[in-house]
């Protein structure tokens, strides 16, 4: 029984920054954004990425929009380091774009480093060492200032590798590796040295970056930690302050918004939050965040399925369907009253309105996902969400009467199948209830006569009440509908009453057809709904006549399936 | 381009909680859970369960340990209903378990949702109706003085109800849907409104559930009004105050947990956050990040992949390979550096430390996962995955510069495959590169007499340096492996000399093996390592130093691939 942690685990010590000021701070402006699928992302992949798959990432983030890119750590393998010099020497970055490369704090490897970067016009080097007590003591056997001179010497190493290639412009970036499981004193403490080395200004920055490595505690308290860096660092002016949060504890979305709120400037992570375990920080999920509060991310996601298609071929890992902003089913409403609310929202919304639409915090359409697939229906959903998609996939406008008797017959069908019907399986039952494809034909010459009413003459073809073959007949009334209801009554001994009725077309033009819903009461038994769909108006008023008399002989017949219209 | 949301979109405004205090929260206890997977989560399935998976569902839950299931929406459908009937009829609840049921405040569906109920011994009814003003204006039509009256006439009906079916021991639930998203003041008058009907004690509460029914804002937003409801809302300690995020903004977790610090007792959400677009609050995430902390869950996750396969046959959608606690890769290091330090803090750890382990803030063990996922290597990783690899699956312990010169040839493949290796990948490579196969068996005897050293007498058979057949050498030295270069060097001419040595055992008893590394200079040109095994620990130095002199006479054939042995 995992039920007891027992003494194994202990609580994350908290800051205890009581003039915090974060939780009040409100975003109004994009971070920078780093790019590290091609880094940390890449190294987290079962199957890294091959040149061919690394330069079609490094496209679509350029592309997106992405200014800063980590494109490899370069000392680490040879396709690393090739795929660098491809980008150099094949001229490959666009003039605002600036690649950053990783290295770890170690003399050979920084010297292959500055090597991989012969020619680039402009770079970021990224350097990092562990901090961390563990790390300190486990893995490295060092103490605090060994580590501060771990950090320096190799700083000093940047300055004078950068000064043997002055062709290009250098920004130095420094991570203390686990930030999030050390103590800030001595973060500040590494921090400020290295960046007395660097001597940064504020017209020539370095960047500072803070990895939650592993994240190991709730995203109030990293927030705090980065608000005590962003007050207590030296030269504060002259650095970019930088987060790289990962995701173990599923609140690295969070993390990374609060760590903007505490005063960072910049983002590092991955698009749909790969990488390491359980992730970078989301790009994605973070940018379309502060797009749906009203500022722009800088970043354009418009076609957002499209990059999902290249991520996913890159990374050979699928986006998940309930991913925000673009899994499969995230602009899909299951629920009936959630369905109803989002159709009449939608009727109610004007184009220059503000976005205010239950159930869904963007608008599909803004990253070219569409209304369409908003909708689908199963066996928890109510009329709203039937009615609906019958209405935006077939033009169907159901009197409110005609979908509670219809969702009848859709509810039967939900509850043997136990599956969601689409649009498509909706119209099909709704056919088939309401026999609209029975009536093949329908000839009709209606005269009417001013003061004497209509007499219809009326040639019918199909499934009919009298068993199928053509028949003339004739009946006369106050109108069509009327004379045609007397003709039905004389030849069939059927007495047929309407209690409401509605039409309106689909389409326009020459191709519009005109569905009729006629509310009948039947041999003052039955009152039920018959549906006619025809080019011509009162075709299909008739043929809805015919419909309702079908559906009322059916539940007259006992053993008659419900949901069948056989006479 | 997506970049500018133009005027269609509005920050979400903060509650402005000067004095909020959960920021300084840290969780000490267990929640309430209520898991919903069968009713919100169900509802949002492409195919929702039928009977039989909702059984399978309902019984996981409660062997996890859950306490409060929804188990559905009774007067939705024929389905729902059914279940619901089953688990009373059948008596399939156990006696510490409570059932829940939703239902809207609507007359014909309170009476269904009761009758549903019949003979339930414990129930909880959860009435929902919307608040928000976005469903005032387009969906209800109502102004606030109408809701609360639509909210009270319905919480009295239960009132009724529940009279009506006194064998029950009734709790009563009330939501004011899209609590998230409607202003502070109102949600809390028509909570009062309801709790002022059912009077509930703090002998016999009721609950007041807060959803976030889409998450519109930052999880400190939420937090700091789950935190004013707390303090403002009447007849407090009569309420069991619960919430149930959802994760539009990928931040349902963090509100969560945020939640809790604000003064709520009780959180709804599906296993790994099943439910309508992204999802509700994920209830494995947020109990194993309390575990990690110290504090019990209450719920069993110590064979989480087999909930994980319950729940992915029950909601048929696959959990991601990232998702945190369980996701395949989420106990999965790529990287050079974490393995070595991984390995190295494995080595480090004692059965009863803090689990303190870098870049695992779980102990997979804790959860059924095992160690031997934790690493596979692939082009970015370091010597320390790979090392770590052949030692736990093939209980190979490589001394360090082995490890440094055998990583070269891991690279070479890695480099051309551009793939991961598994521990049988680079086993398969040592053996070749070693040629741990090539001596297929080897006599030797060894007359040591003192004062006079060691006279090796061995016959070698397999790939050999003069040529594969079967060859007696003979030779003198101090000890057996002196004896034996004295032998190699009459019969091959090979100059070679004992650089460095290390020998142990793999497994024990009679099966026991033993693998010699010996690090050779061979013709005073060539420093490099050969390796052996076999059950008798001089046979195994014996093949080392066969080993090597292959690997030498390799690198001196000039056409030779650098990672074969052929002589």
């Amino acid at each position: 029984m995992l039920k007891q942690p027992q003494a194994k685990y202990r609580a994350f010590a908290p800051i205890g920054l009581k003039d915090r000021t974060w939780p009040d701070a409100v975003l109004t402006k994009a971070p920078i954004w780093l790019s590290t699928d091609l880094r940390d992302g890449n190294q987290a992949l079962v199957e890294p990425m091959d040149i061919a798959r690394k330069m079609r990432m490094f496209e679509t983030l350029v592309a997106i929009g992405f200014k800063e890119i980590e494109v490899g750590f370069p000392s680490a393998s040879q396709v690393e380091f090739d795929f660098v010099r491809k980008l150099i020497e094949e001229d490959r970055i666009p003039d605002d774009v600036t690649i950053q490369v990783l290295t770890q704090a170690r003399d050979h490897l920084i010297t292959r480093t500055f090597e991989s970067l012969q020619g680039a016009p402009r770079a970021i080097v990224h350097l990092y060492n562990a901090v961390a007590p563990i790390m300190r003591r486990v893995v490295l056997g060092m103490d605090e200032d060994q580590i501060v001179e771990l950090a320096t010497t190799h700083a000093r190493m940047f300055n004078e590798c950068a000064a043997k290639q002055p062709e290009t412009q250098w920004t130095f970036q420094y991570s203390p590796e686990m930030f999030s499981g050390t103590d800030l004193a001595f973060s500040k403490r590494v921090v400020d040295a290295v960046t007395e080395v660097w001597q940064p200004t504020p017209e020539h920055k370095c960047i500072v970056n803070l990895p939650s490595t592993v994240e190991h505690s709730t995203p109030n308290i990293f927030a705090d930690m980065i608000e005590w860096m962003h007050r207590h660092l030296a030269r504060r002016d002259a650095i970019v302050l930088s987060v790289h949060p990962h995701n173990d504890r599923g609140t690295g979305t969070a993390a990374g918004e609060f760590a903007l709120m505490a005063g960072a400037d910049r983002l590092e992570g991955c698009l749909f939050g790969n990488g390491e375990r359980t992730g970078n920080l989301d790009l994605v999920n973070i940018a379309l965040n502060l797009y749906t509060q009203g500022v722009s991310p800088e970043l354009d996601f418009s076609n957002i399925d499209e990059i999902r298609v290249v991520v996913e071929q890159c990374n050979q890992i699928p986006v998940h369907p309930r991913h925000p902003y673009v899994g499969d089913l995230v602009y899909t409403s299951f629920s009936g009253s959630h369905q109803d609310a989002i159709k009449k929202a939608f009727a109610a919304r004007k184009d220059d309105d503000l976005w205010d639409m239950p159930y869904l915090p963007i608008d599909p359409k803004d990253v070219g996902r569409s209304y369409e697939a908003v909708i689908r229906v199963n066996s928890q959903s109510g009329k709203g969400g039937m009615a609906y998609l019958l209405e935006s996939e077939y033009g169907i406008e159901m009197p409110r009467r005609l979908q509670m008797e219809f969702m009848q017959a859709v509810q039967r069908v939900m509850d043997v199948a136990g599956k969601e019907l689409t649009a498509a399986d909706l119209y099909a039952l709704f056919e088939r209830e309401y026999g609209l494809k029975t009536v093949q034909a329908l000839q009709h010459r209606v005269i009417e006569e001013e003061g004497e009413g209509a007499a219809a003459s009326v040639v019918l073809r199909g499934d009919l009440p009298w068993g199928g073959e053509i028949r003339r007949i004739e009946g006369r009334g106050n109108g069509p509908i009327d004379a045609f209801i007397q003709a039905l009554a004389e030849s069939t001994g059927h007495a047929i009453r309407v209690i409401d009725y509605h039409q309106h077309a689909i389409g326009a033009g020459a191709d519009a057809q005109a569905v009729a819903y006629l509310e009948l009461r039947v041999d003052d038994r039955h009152t039920l709904f018959g549906v006619g769909i025809d080019p011509n108006i009162v075709s299909a008023s008739l043929k809805a006549i015919v419909s309702g008399l079908a559906r009322a002989r059916a539940r007259n017949a006992p053993s008659a399936q419900s949901d069948t219209v056989a006479a």
